[in-house]
């Protein structure tokens, strides 16, 4: 492992991208990191907004959008088209050679239509494969991938997928070859012990204190899809795996949570 | 010259964009098409009729559009967002290793927002630069360039530019190390004699040929700013360009108008 080139791969929640100063901050901090990077973002307000203004009603189930043929297009158009390229175009302005990419190009990330089972979320996406060699070429050449949170099913049909869940794919997928920093910046300082107290971040977690936090409801809602991730992503072989706000990209930092192994 | 390896640019008309069969048909012979090779497309209607949905007023100057804040923020939607993403799966499912792109990611276009003379013309981009270094990597690591018709000044303003000056900014700057064929595609046969008649197609136009056609009359509007490109990218050095309908992609197909030097 210790040979392994450093990659950091950075997810960025949908908080943060509407909050156009908290953007600007987190995106001066991401130009900075050093050596190979890579971000992930999703943008659910934003999409919500223009399929608003455009008379549509979104969905959702259990916290998870369902996505009809409408709304897969606005997904499209502000998550691949509208934040894509914002945010392509300001990491650029920092001298940041970001690239706007989405699974679909370079076939980078490929997914399954999801079945229905009791749920129909329509025109979602279940990762199938990570192109991790077209990446690393991306990476070779100087380019940062941006990536929105929108997939291909290779017979010609995009797919909205969930960011987390991207990020962790690109990172387990990413481990053979680097070692690997997944971070996870949202609003908050870390898991919190209680939601309505950013000071109770938990400074590291496990899966089995993470059971007892999520089996006594003190974690609940979109904070279980995203530490699923994070726990997967563990045990695949990413090296190191952390959430917190956007601070946590700077050195020095201690305001986070880290996921950690169970301890012997 | 002779040495030189042949790349093909292919910039696809909106109205073909805008006909799923006529666009899928396209896209297959796009997908045939032997060597290296870029697309690029705008997608003018798509972008009026999400306008439209949003209750925006389209506006227009001399066949220009007015890109105002909002008009911005839906050319990024559906051009580099909805189009481009939707070109890419569709060609990825034909086994074209295709890649969104735009001037922003990986700085590949820089433009300047045009100054305002007469007309304010918003954000609107003219061509600066382009990053032929960056797009040859691109083309080397086995991908194929999909580019909307977005780029960006640098400084992380995104740029509504015309897709006609685009394709030929990128043949031109990739003429230095590539022998370039450029191809207009749209729904005639050619540049049309008489603009109601679809056999009056010119097979060969040069220069003193189009002065005396455009001073009569009988070429005007859109194909003016096209044919101003196409002889600007002559005079540059593109070693082909042709325009004529999505036919003029299969081998054989004698129905086109090829721009030619001045005879001697």
């Amino acid at each position: 492992m210790q040979n392994k080139t450093p990659l950091t791969i950075v997810k960025i929640g949908g908080n943060i991208l509407d909050d156009a100063q908290a953007l600007q901050n987190f995106l001066q901090d991401f130009s900075m990191l050093e050596g190979l990077k890579i971000m992930v973002h999703g943008g659910g307000k934003t999409a919500t907004k223009t399929a608003e203004n455009l008379g549509l009603k979104p969905l959702f189930s259990n916290g998870r959008r369902i996505t009809n043929k409408a709304m897969l297009e606005v997904a499209v158009m502000t998550y691949a088209g509208l934040i894509n390229q914002s945010v392509t175009a300001a990491l650029q302005a920092m001298q940041c050679n970001a690239i706007g990419c989405s699974g679909a190009g370079g076939n980078l990330i490929a997914a399954i239509k999801r079945k229905v089972e009791t749920i129909d979320f329509g025109f979602v996406g279940d990762i199938s494969t990570v192109n991790a060699i077209a990446i690393e070429q991306l990476l070779h050449i100087g380019l940062v991938p941006v990536f929105s949170a929108i997939t291909h099913d290779g017979h010609g049909q995009l797919l909205n997928t969930n960011a987390d869940t991207i990020a962790a794919a690109l990172a387990i997928a990413l481990s053979g070859n680097f070692k690997v920093r997944l971070v996870y910046c949202f609003e908050k300082n870390g898991v919190l012990q209680n939601a309505e107290d950013n000071n109770s971040y938990i400074s590291e977690l496990d899966y089995t204190t993470y059971e007892n936090l999520k089996n006594n409801g003190q974690i609940h809602s979109g904070m279980l899809p995203k530490l699923d991730n994070c726990f997967h992503a563990l045990q695949q072989g990413v090296a190191a795996i952390s959430i917190g706000n956007p601070e946590i990209l700077k050195s020095g930092n201690a305001v986070y949570t880290k996921i950690i192994h169970q301890p012997a």
